[in-house]
């Protein structure tokens, strides 16, 4: 087909979006290919949509070759099945009620009702399936922003597979890594799978895809030897060795008036912020206060605590501390406290400061084992100084967009919801399940972080919105416009998805909206070039120009 | 493609739903197509979501042929918007607040969010233009029923165009119209395109699609001889002549104590029902109280009256009444009603037996022009004595579903919202706008009542799940499910979607399933043929079975 520039719906900007930081936003909401319609809530106009179309059938093209079916499920969705899984309670979760007052939720994924379904089944004969859908999920962001990297409604592709046993369930696993990594390079995406937290998902195993990008609200970890990917909240860099003081036969207390910070307390006692103790109380779902403890040069990362206790945790409050330590905040330490200690791996070997339980004094010499005990975890956060923990090579930090996220969830949804089998026995058993999600929007925004320029987007081939832009330098000659028609016609009869720019607007103006939108092929058809029968061709990644008979434009885009 | 049955998730029922009252929500759930989540919302399960994405690409190449241009609009949209076109008080619309506590609204349709986003072109020379996407739509209806058929959650296409003026308009409406024939037509469908009520939607013209069908909540009214279509809303059918009694020189006063109904006063008076007439009191939105007035066997449509005083309108109260008339309902006429009367048209002509407006007494002879004054209008409903409007035939009434809806809108929304253009002259003119919708969901269920018999559904080639149907009666005998495989393949290759019966059910259930799903063509392989090489074909639609070699089933399907 040949599309007139002068028909499509494509309102460019002359000026980026007022608050627009991401260059994906900047990009695509120019080029006319989104529109915001409120917070976090986006139009796709027609040469954006479709980008998206074009990735959306990538997914179903690899999501059937691995023997997924699609089918649809409602957004709208009765409260009870997200109760029943204890998920009604998540915040981003819409909630509304009908007019007769029954309650609903908007689903921001669909797990429950994917296995309200399958709940029909009943023998191992049903299994292995993979059920799909493209549907729209809403999500109540507190903070949408970006364009398309963090919105409150978006189209998702999930899928969901169900097996009789582990094996069954690792298969579906991997036939799922295996088409993410088709979908993500046929999208030309630069992008790493890493072992991930599973977060409100549940479930036993998870790899997230992330796509570096200068944009993005994850930190992707990489050691800069290539053997060591993984996303921040789990990450197991190795933080360099403390340099410790003499030791000590028994804990010392000193009085630290007034000292705040570590850097502080470092400075005071004389010895290295690695050879100090950091408390952080953190209370569970449950109400219980645990005390987490770093090394005072690092952070806690309450993800990997959280995982660590089977819980949310949140920080304790002032209050709940006071009441826990019989002391300020400043001053808390394991050394005497009677509840749970986690403590990160790296205080197991050496002496530490660490606070008294008592404000305004610290010990000196606290050792785990001769002064207090505590179940050791990694519950750090790494940092950039760390070494890679399979290599020792230097670890790099790169924020980074999560593009796909996939899940083994076992029975965490099928036993609430009653999906059992009877197995060759007669046994009944729970199904076993895997969760699987792709956002095309968020691709169509990771591909436009990594493939720009300072003119604009450098569309992939494969998902690019047309395959080539014919631009017409007419200025008043009506057989340059017959010669770019009849260009873009012969083009779209051998196959080809053809933009023809036919306004009126001046050759500048053109080119600089045709390097905006980002066509891989740019042809342009002028006067100098009638008579001769030749036209001009660009290919918008490399900017390499070239000009050859008319004749010779489809072979050459052939062989590109 | 060949698709295993063993495989697909086709969870039949031996039984209909309980509360399955329409023929297409009983065959669509127990041949597995369709599941209930919860009242008026449903899943489409991987058969039934490719019949529907089949009408979804029949309507998407029809509005590419009409130039139309895909995108997508989110369906969580600010409440704002609907408010500024005074929309949000609509009681179908779901509203809820996100976390911030601030107003949005599920779209039910998106003039206003397309009308916002035309919004920013400024040109005569961006029109005409013709946008549309398939979205999901949201409403809270009060009654959802028969499965497809009124829910509170379903894909629309609704497309919207755009024009400089009234010409213009009329042309992308005539498009629309013809791109909506061509639909229906190529989805094997029996419909009437009937001049409708706009309701909600406002604007100045509409044509509303119906399929007759034993389920429905439109009454489709035609001419026996085929010159006339409406819905029963806007039907002028015309009404038998009265019998009048003798002609009165002034009106008489009766006293009529205790007669409630019409038949009781046209008794009582000795007069037709027909000579009769029913005063309807009723209070526009702005709480004006006017005087409906039919003819005593007749039925006041409110959806005409309210056309004709451009208002919603309700019954007057008991109360409104006894201020305004100083008499009890029973008792309500004309004559010394000094509020606005509309009267029918069928109370023009002749002299009529109507309440005296004092409790328990009626007028005989009231005549218009003399004793009262009216604006007429066709206000009555029709019935099904009426005869036809353009050639006196006898009217018939059908129970129809409503598969398409379109609409002239005109300034009704781009006016509130500000989407105007400055033509030629430079003067600021409004968008003049149409708004066209289609539910693939309702064009399914309309086409299964429509095509089914007491054995199951009865597809049409367009849109059937499969092209063929391959049973496998194979019953322990690997040969015959080989070379089920084999002619399933061969179909496969031949462009046939095939569905392949590999279970190991018993041949009479493989028949009855194979029936109820309604694949147009079914292709037996049994070890009854196996020997000569032929296989058993039967065509749905008809029943007829023939015998026929192997290497013919391709060629053979091909012809039909």
């Amino acid at each position: 087909m040949v599309r007139r520039q002068s028909e499509l719906f494509l309102p460019t900007l002359r000026d980026d979006p007022a608050d627009a930081e991401a260059v994906s936003h900047r990009l695509l909401a120019r080029a006319g290919l989104i529109r915001q319609v409120g917070a976090g809530l986006w139009s796709f106009l027609p040469a954006g949509w479709r980008v998206h179309e074009k990735i959306v059938q990538i997914v179903r093209e690899e999501m059937d070759a691995i023997g997924g079916q699609e089918m649809l499920m409602p957004v709208l969705t009765p409260a009870e099945l997200w109760q029943r899984t204890n998920r009604y309670r998540i915040p981003e979760l819409f909630k509304l009620c009908d007019r007769g007052e029954r309650p609903f939720v908007l689903a921001m994924t669909h797990e429950e009702t994917v296995t309200f379904h399958f709940a029909e089944l009943r023998s191992y004969r049903d299994m292995p399936k993979i059920l799909y859908h493209f549907q729209t999920k809403e999500r109540d962001e507190p903070r949408p922003r970006g364009g398309l990297l963090r919105v409150r409604e978006f189209v998702m592709k999930d899928s969901y597979s169900f097996d009789r046993d582990e094996d069954g369930l690792d298969v579906s696993f991997r036939k799922h890594a295996d088409a993410y990594e088709r979908i993500f390079e046929r999208c030309g995406i630069e992008y790493y799978g890493v072992q991930a937290e599973s977060g409100m998902m549940g479930g036993s195993e998870s790899i997230d895809y992330l796509a570096p990008s200068g944009s993005g609200e994850n930190t992707l970890v990489t050691c800069e030897r290539g053997d060591y990917a993984a996303d921040l909240e789990i990450a197991r860099g190795v933080p360099r060795a403390p340099r410790f003081p003499q030791r000590l036969d028994a804990p010392r207390e000193v009085e630290t008036p007034g000292i705040a910070t570590i850097d502080e307390l470092a400075a005071f006692m004389g010895v290295d912020a690695a050879a100090t103790a950091k408390a952080m109380p953190v209370v569970t779902a449950d109400g219980t206060l645990v005390l987490g403890l770093v090394r005072g040069d690092d952070r806690l990362e309450e993800a990997k605590l959280a995982a660590v206790l089977r819980s949310d945790v949140r920080p304790a409050s002032e209050e709940e501390i006071r009441e826990a330590f019989g002391a300020e905040p400043g001053s808390l330490g394991p050394v005497g406290f009677a509840g749970e200690i986690v403590a990160d791996e790296a205080l197991r070997e050496g002496q530490f400061v660490a606070g008294a339980n008592r404000t305004g004094r610290h010990l000196a010499g606290v050792e785990h084992g001769r002064d207090y005990t505590a179940r050791f975890a990694d519950i750090r956060q790494s940092s950039e100084g760390d070494a890679c923990p399979c290599c020792g090579g230097r670890l790099r930090f790169q924020t980074a967009i999560e593009i796909g996220h996939i899940f083994k969830l076992g029975s965490r949804y099928s036993e609430p919801l009653g999906a059992t089998f009877l197995d060759e026995s007669g046994a009944e058993r729970p199904v076993l399940m895997g969760s699987y999600g792709i956002g095309p929007g968020r691709v169509m925004a990771a591909v436009v972080e990594q493939c720009h320029d300072a003119d604009g987007i450098v569309w992939p081939v494969s998902i690019a919105p047309y395959g080539a832009h014919v631009l017409a330098l007419h200025g008043g000659s009506p057989e340059v416009l017959e010669r770019a028609l009849a260009v873009a016609e012969a083009l779209s009869a051998g196959g080809v998805e053809v933009l023809l720019d036919d306004r009126e607007q001046r050759p500048g103006e053109k080119f600089a909206d045709a390097d905006l939108l980002g066509v891989p092929v740019r042809v342009t058809v002028g006067k100098k070039t009638l008579d001769d029968d030749a036209v001009d061709v660009r290919v918008r990644a490399t900017g390499a120009d070239e000009r050859i008979a008319r004749e010779f434009v489809l072979p050459w885009m052939k062989e590109l």
